[in-house]
């Protein structure tokens, strides 16, 4: 049998685990023990390929080559936490084709021109706390303490307790925040969570922005009452007002994505129904809308499309509708020259890139209020992420090592 | 102050309360120590009154005046259990009204010609365990014991279970059922929980039938995939599949009562979304639809016409549907002999009735496959019930006593 890569190796390290094939997923919360044991093991690993390893105010770790040399940083990186039953690549690819491209390059006797980090951001995905991206908010200042310390997740623990259990000071976090000349440049690589790549022909993408999400969530307030008394010109369903506003939401994007040059997505992805008993008439809807465009123009028209679509059921539907905008973040545009040399790096080496929109938020969203940045995807299959089917061949991996290995050969030879 | 009326005190009693405004309402599921405590108050007021009482291998209780007689009885009753946070009315009025009315007749000296019986049938609401009328289908020999043994409630507590913490053997509770020869007839008052009477310009209802319900569970099965990072035309989204579905069904049930002369109601009464978070496109949907009309024809033609929806949602919309029946049965027609008289009953003493279909379940529809049987609708406000503000006012409740005690006056003085 053929010996295993030190990536596929280190791709189990990393998630904790002997398999892949893990039928509940992974699940690594932020801030939580199995996110700090996973953090650990990418430090181990660090400082095994002879890198400095510090862990900031917020749980960051950042893994340096040149710690000594206090030029400002070429930084790549990601994070290890997952979602509840995710997988095993989305944060974890970043993380780890970040550390594989080092390794390489030192094997190789390369030396950098200014120090080279491998960062991994603390508590990336929102599924704990409703809060997306704490580490890199924390990095690039950009952390509301006073708003977040009690926001809790769904066992009533507390972000800042949640913090605090990992031996952090809720007091210091703040103090996680770099200044502009700590770092040059960051790169992120990711999972696409996507098929555009593929259906484009191509072999990696490009992100040229950031689509960040408007979201929603509308309550419909009806009147319960007996299935089976109640006439039906007589009701005030909820659930009968909230159909058509989901059709809507999804009908709309459609033709909007088909008109248009860039691409709008809304998904009526929560509905809560009050009270969900078979001989009740549904009183009360829930329904959580997530709108996302790198288009704002697009994507905040589309709201307000979803409200005008709302007055009407209010009338149609005898119900009452109160709608509050829980997100309404601007889009993040990242670096065009950044994003042109990663294209021509992967052309370089003998990859096509396709220059496209991200749907997704990632950790680079943040970074890129400070420094020039770029977003590097590889193919993951069938589109699947947050998922424990989802998977990246062990190509694309090292498609992605040798894309920030050039990188890194072409940035760190020639500093500007 | 004026001093309040039996039927005020007795009430409030039934409902174990001081007062019948409660913002949460009344909660006394099935099988549980609050149905219990409010059966006991029932047997307290009908031995005050001189009836004798005997808890069946049910639990259902059975209150009689000239117990010694073995004539077949004149049966009167409803039930005292309720929904959770349902109202203190369902079921409680037709208990109440029937022991109010033998009250009443006692204290003028009637002497009846035969026994006349008020009873308290056990556990009627499905809210509990999902299925409905346990001690009225136990009386009239139609317990499927087997089947529902271990029919489990939210709490993992099986009916079986349930029924022998109430101090009941549950091998005997089919011993309940009684012969064809003990009833002469059956007669359940209880509140419309709709506002057709009223609509209608009368004073109350007689049920000429029960309008059973079919019952659907439509599992869509799509595939979740993040909200950001899927097209629009790359979704299988359960919850976009379903909403033309709950649409559907509505408008086809208002247009075939508009177009036939029994109506038609159906409701998409329960959705469970999966995974239910903000940032995943719904993978699974379940549906529960709960379809009724007197017609069977149009209630099955109906449960029929979803089913080729569906079919054209699969295509769609690129999801799997799977359709379970869970309830199917046929509609039950009341005795229209007992109807007319209780119409007449009703005119008699001044109030009209209006001849109608009942659209909820009650026990009178499991009595009625015994027995000759009869069901009076009282007003309730805003045909509201199985919720806090269910309401029937002093004056429909003593009408309802009226037209009870007439009914037993015309019925027990010339015995057929």
């Amino acid at each position: 049998m053929e010996k295993e890569s030190w990536l596929m190796t280190t791709l189990k390290q990393l998630n904790l685990t002997d398999s892949m094939e893990q039928e509940e997923g992974f699940s690594r919360l932020g801030y939580s023990e199995e996110e700090w044991k996973s953090i650990a093991v990418f430090e181990e690993k660090a400082i095994s390929i002879g890198l400095e390893v510090r862990r900031d105010e917020a749980g960051n770790s950042i893994a340096r080559w040149n710690a000594n040399d206090d030029k400002p940083a070429l930084a790549m990186g990601s994070h290890l936490d997952t979602v509840k039953n995710g997988g095993g690549y989305d944060g974890v690819a970043g993380v780890l084709c970040g550390l594989a491209a080092v390794k390489e390059l030192k094997e190789e006797g390369f030396q950098p021109a200014f120090p080279i980090e491998v960062i991994c951001f603390a508590s990336e995905e929102s599924s704990r706390f409703g809060v997306s991206t704490i580490g890199s908010k924390a990095m690039t200042g950009q952390l509301n303490k006073g708003q977040l310390a009690e926001v809790k997740d769904d066992d009533g623990i507390s972000i800042k307790e949640a913090v605090e259990s990992c031996g952090l000071s809720w007091k210091n976090i703040t103090d996680a925040e770099r200044p502009k000349e700590a770092l040059r440049q960051f790169i992120e690589l990711h999972i696409e969570q996507g098929t555009r790549v593929e259906e484009a022909g191509k072999s990696f993408g490009i992100a040229t922005a950031i689509a960040c999400p408007t979201r929603l969530m509308i309550e419909i307030e009806g009147q319960s009452s007996h299935t089976g008394s109640t006439p039906m010109d007589k009701r005030k369903d909820a659930l009968v007002a909230a159909a058509p506003i989901i059709s809507f939401i999804s009908q709309r994007a459609r033709q909007l994505s088909d008109e248009n040059e860039v691409p709008v997505v809304a998904t009526a992805s929560m509905a809560n129904v009050y009270p969900n008993k078979m001989t009740s008439i549904p009183g009360r809807v829930e329904l959580g809308v997530d709108i996302r465009s790198v288009s704002d123009e697009l994507k905040r028209g589309l709201a307000d499309e979803i409200q005008l679509e709302l007055e009407k059921m209010t009338t149609q539907y005898q119900v009452k509708i109160n709608t509050r905008t829980l997100v309404d973040d601007d889009s993040v545009f990242l670096n065009p020259s950044v994003t042109e040399s990663i294209k021509e790096t992967g052309e370089q080496i003998g990859y096509h890139g396709l220059m496209m929109e991200s749907g997704a938020g990632h950790d680079v969203m943040n970074m890129a209020s400070r420094w020039p940045t770029g977003l590097v995807f590889i193919p993951c299959r069938d589109g699947l992420s947050h998922h424990p089917d989802e998977f990246a061949s062990e190509s694309d991996l090292n498609m992605g090592v040798e894309i920030l290995k050039q990188y890194m050969k072409n940035e760190a030879s020639n500093p500007s």
